[in-house]
């Protein structure tokens, strides 16, 4: 059984709507470190099992939830637990870093980045950028309907960034104007596809079409082991507006060829020639 | 001077959200048509290049109030601006039935068509395919932020067509599921490139990519005599949301490369081989 205080974090990763595969990992150890202060032995065992699948649950094509399921071990050893689910925290969050290192080297000074939704690993990288002193400018979606893209506004606000917002059906007008697309990612299936928020891969065919470089940020985690793009399963969650039900898949999938190069903590991938 | 029942007209041009080119278009004719009821003489006469102006500045971009504009003579004869007012319509009228006959041949059975935002032409080719019988299903976008996908949607729900709605986002994720894609257009430039609604051109794209075939439907009038793609003067409304300032074009420009015909009353036009 899982205990209540666990399945409260659960249940508020079920209920996130703005922020991602990076934040909702976090909180899925966090979910494993309360654990291992309640529980031990074969009920921790047990509960270690469960909350697996319900982590997994809250989004299935989320490779993160997956990695961090498979990171923690099935023991009755709280120490072990807390250990490994501790580790997994500092390992993402020093991910970040380096992706925000290595990713600013790509900006350039006086660049136009566009990117859509929110990413914190391409915040990291702006934020990097930043103090490494270049100038840039963000064109970034609202991203309907659940305007992520509002939340990275706040955020360029506070650090002084100049940005323009614009409807996710202009992507196709302004990646004309950008010299850089920086995406981040939700999975990277293991033949190279990106899934992230649903019109990611609209912005990937128009960089491809406006000769806009088109790079994508993604912490090793988040690569899936074994599933390929037609393996994942895309989440889908109500909407509707006046009246009339609207669909509303969460991710697309950008597949490798229209991908300059993701950019992950251990360097930057790019896509074998053969495509 | 203009009388001010006819600046009524045109400040309802002006304020239209939903509708497009076409009813604009005779929106705009019923403009002339009322000023002919009104003055005569040299009133009239200066009355029309000041209608004239006013009709083409409601939107720059749109060939169709720039035709519309040419068709109407310069002359102080009542009797000669109601004729060519009223023969204009006659015509646009006769383009979009002639437009729904040969557009629906396009249609086979059991057709998955994808479309953007409302136009009458392509409803009048929907229309026209139920009339010969055929069974077909549509997929529409809601066209944030004016939402005339869901005019559209309430047309087909009368029609009884069996229709999806999606948001702009989802535009790449969707286009994979039809199997023809048939969008309107407010301009056709001198060199082929269709003006429409923005996310047009992301429609074009993802089609392309997908290896789905995307047709415009679009009266010969609105195709500009002059203007090529680089001519056009895209418009843009204001916008916000959550306190900042959204930008908001109003139409993208495809170029001629990712369209597999132009329906006109004339017939289907193709792009010339060497593009």
């Amino acid at each position: 059984m899982i205990p209540k205080e666990v399945m409260r974090i659960i249940e508020e990763m079920r209920l996130e709507r703005i922020r991602g595969a990076s934040y909702l990992a976090k909180k899925g150890a966090e979910a494993y470190l309360l654990l291992s202060e309640l529980l031990q032995g074969d009920e921790l065992k047990e509960a270690i099992r469960e909350v697996g699948r319900e982590i997994r649950a809250v989004n299935p094509s989320m490779a993160s939830l997956y990695n961090l399921s498979r990171f923690i071990p099935i023991t009755g050893d709280p120490k072990t637990v807390r250990m490994k689910a501790e580790e997994f925290v500092r390992l993402s969050e020093e991910a970040r870093k380096e992706i925000g290192n290595i990713g600013s080297e790509l900006i350039d000074e006086n660049e136009v980045i566009i990117t859509h939704s929110f990413s914190s690993a391409v915040l990291e990288i702006l934020k990097n950028a930043l103090r490494k002193g270049k100038r840039f400018k963000v064109i970034l979606t609202e991203s309907s309907p659940d305007y992520e893209g509002l939340h990275l506004s706040k955020e360029l606000d506070a650090l002084g960034v100049p940005f323009e917002v614009i409807t996710d059906a202009q992507i196709g007008l302004f990646a004309e104007k950008a010299t850089l697309a920086l995406v981040g990612a939700d999975s990277v299936t293991k033949d190279g596809a990106v899934v992230n928020k649903a019109g990611t891969k609209l912005l990937a065919l128009a960089c491809h079409d406006a000769g806009v470089p088109f790079y994508v940020a993604a912490e090793s985690f988040k690569m899936h082991p074994e599933a390929d793009a037609k393996d994942v399963e895309l989440m889908e969650r109500p909407y509707s507006r006046q009246g009339y039900r609207v669909r509303n898949y969460l991710f697309d999938i950008t597949p490798w060829k229209y991908i300059r190069g993701i950019i992950t903590e251990l360097g930057i991938l790019v896509p074998p020639k053969e495509i």
